[in-house]
């Protein structure tokens, strides 16, 4: 990275950064560091959602032979001919196994195999049995009520690619073929570190990224909380066995914030400061080959920044999409945001009928009100000084993200 | 339920639906039968996808104290009147504890209690320490770098509502107020019966219909396979622990089709035939409290009539909104799809950019192709014969699930 070295060497404590990293670089770090985790295999009951680590084939036709689509009588079709309510076909039932005969008729449900010879299906409503024989009240074409082998699939047909994020739908379909276990990517081991809330306050960090980490399919491998020292934190983070590590708090210009300085010392600082609002303490950097994020404290900004570049690299690292996982929609802004040219801003946003967009006011160092009235949130991209009252905006909605 | 005692008592096996119950008419019977589970407390930090068993109150402002918004230095404001890079204002520092005295200044991090008599907080950016004295090179305001007691939420304020979905944010702000556990309404436990894959070929509606329940935040209680007979039937339907079950398999009007039998014997059946294509073979009752969907055994139909009935009383019996849960889009069929008056189509879709919706073929007793192919589906109404090609039609898309 360009400046690299610089950042890393720049204390920014009790002097304030001395220059952000735009967002827009801060993402080409992220998609550069993130490596997609390997392989592993589950139940195929249980990969709904998951992403597949290999294209999977059909091994079989489906379904396997000719059948019964529906319950009803197999019969050659031809002998249906002129069949009516007035005038029934009758017809003998046939022998319990082997090929069907002429004049006969073999009561079958849905999904068994048809006999050979057997051409159509006649349906419980137009055929019933009667005594010793089977009355057939209506014509029923060739290939009637059929289902032929290999009609849903054909064996050797791709059924999905790697990188599909598998659907219940799925899940039943590989179910369907047999298969009882697939190689999925495993999800990303997350360790949440927690620089030392102030002054014994509750901490609402680990929680909330928990939330998050666990909706952008990561796990959380550990949380270890109320680490204050430089050489604590740095043991936190250096330690074996994640693949992420998300340190909240600590990350900024204070006398204590020692997060960067930690992460400098046993790895690479990569990024120290970026140009986001709020959240622009934000850190990135590596231990070896673990990339390592400094969230800011404020959970507003632990929120935006989790969400702008974390959950991007989890996402990655897991095999998704790298984008937003909201649903979006496009509102009218109530209210007008201001912005600062250079810097992109995360606004929250309540959402009224309209759809109307509220602007939540997020005063410095604070902002928690919004996550208990916010819908969503707006991104102000760098280059604009905001947006005006009216303006059309794309709001990320709460509460509506994808599945995991 | 008009009719209800009719239905039970007619025996459709061999003889077909003598009629079926529309799917508004089936859609209230769910309505009625679905009771919201009871509560359970569960850990804040794993409650994200749940839905809040009461409303929640603030306990204590946020802040709880004045703060110092940023990092800095708490100062008087009035004292820092006039200051500039070429003439600053030089301060004290603070002693440790105590009351801010004129003319001094206190270090503090951001989310720090504010010294009493202190209105303001510099940011380093705009003073530093320089030996035995501060220099501030620029007038702050009063109030600013500040957060006030109960400026983010006062006590006593309503946090979030009975019925509420929990969202990551939400995580956070509850942790932020120090609570670590939260009633939430209980997942519903599912008992899925899969009664008799015909001539052994793989179970997909087992798998199928565990991960639909997940999605709509029921647990599947247990997964009972390979029941045929109508007394087995009986006794895994009737056995107690679950909150639904849901039976795939035997609905149809097959010589085997056993499901309703056993389901009135045991209990109540409601309702038997619904106009809806695939998934005509539904059934629905109780046994008890309990709820039965009878669900038809081809993986397509199962997973219609999953769609439009047990997954709607899954979601209200956890407490969540009963709407389908799929996000949705408009688009333009590229092919007519054939209906029926008086049956609700279900139809399978594939999106083409435009976006197109492609119907996908579903042959009788088939359809399993349109789980690999699909991307969403289109339902027709009852009261319309189809859709024209070119007819703007809403899909619901697979694979872009809310989130449980």
């Amino acid at each position: 990275m360009a400046g690299k070295r610089v950042k890393a060497a720049f204390d920014v404590r009790m002097r304030g950064f001395a220059d952000r990293v735009p967002v827009a670089e801060a993402l080409r770090w992220i998609d550069a560091q993130a490596q997609r985790s390997g392989a592993e295999e589950i139940a195929v009951a249980s990969a709904a959602g998951r992403v597949l680590a290999a294209p999977v084939v059909a091994r079989v036709d489906l379904p396997p032979e000719d059948r019964a689509a529906i319950d009803g009588f197999a019969v050659h079709a031809a002998a249906t001919l002129g069949a009516s309510d007035y005038d029934p076909v009758v017809l003998k039932p046939a022998e319990a196994a082997g090929p069907l005969i002429p004049g006969s008729a073999a009561m079958l449900a849905a999904g068994r195999a048809l006999p050979a010879g057997a051409d159509a299906v006649v349906p419980f409503e137009l055929a019933q049995a009667k005594g010793e024989s089977i009355e057939v009240f209506g014509p029923v074409a060739e290939g009637a009520g059929i289902l032929r082998r290999g009609q849903d699939i054909r064996a050797g047909a791709a059924l999905f690619d790697a990188g599909r994020r598998v659907r219940p739908g799925d899940v039943g379909l590989l179910a369907a073929f047999g298969i009882e276990r697939i190689g999925v990517v495993r999800r990303p081991l997350v360790r949440l570190v927690v620089a030392g809330a102030k002054d014994g306050a509750p901490d609402a960090d680990g929680p909330l990224l928990h939330s998050l980490v666990a909706r952008d399919g990561g796990i959380t491998e550990s949380l270890v909380s109320d680490v204050a020292e430089e050489a604590e934190l740095a043991a936190a983070i250096a330690a074996p066995g994640a693949d992420v590590v998300l340190v909240a708090g600590r990350s900024g210009t204070g006398g204590d914030d020692v997060a960067a300085l930690a992460l400098a010392k046993i790895g690479d600082l990569a990024i120290h400061g970026v140009a986001l609002r709020p959240g622009g303490s934000t850190g990135m950097g590596s231990v070896g080959a673990v990339p390592v994020i400094l969230l800011p404290g404020e959970p507003l900004a632990c929120l935006a920044a989790y969400e702008l570049f974390a959950g991007r690299l989890i996402r990655l690292c897991g095999g998704r999409d790298a984008a937003f996982p909201h649903r979006t929609c496009e509102a009218e802004l109530s209210g007008k945001i201001a912005a600062t040219i250079g810097l992109v801003e995360f606004r929250p946003v309540r959402i009224a009928v309209g759809p109307v967009a509220a602007p939540l006011a997020v005063p410095d160092g604070g902002g928690l009100a919004t996550l208990r009235e916010a819908d969503g949130f707006v991104l102000v991209p760098a280059a604009l000084e905001g947006y005006a009252v009216g303006a059309p905006v794309r709001v990320r909605l709460y509460g509506e993200e994808a599945q995991p």
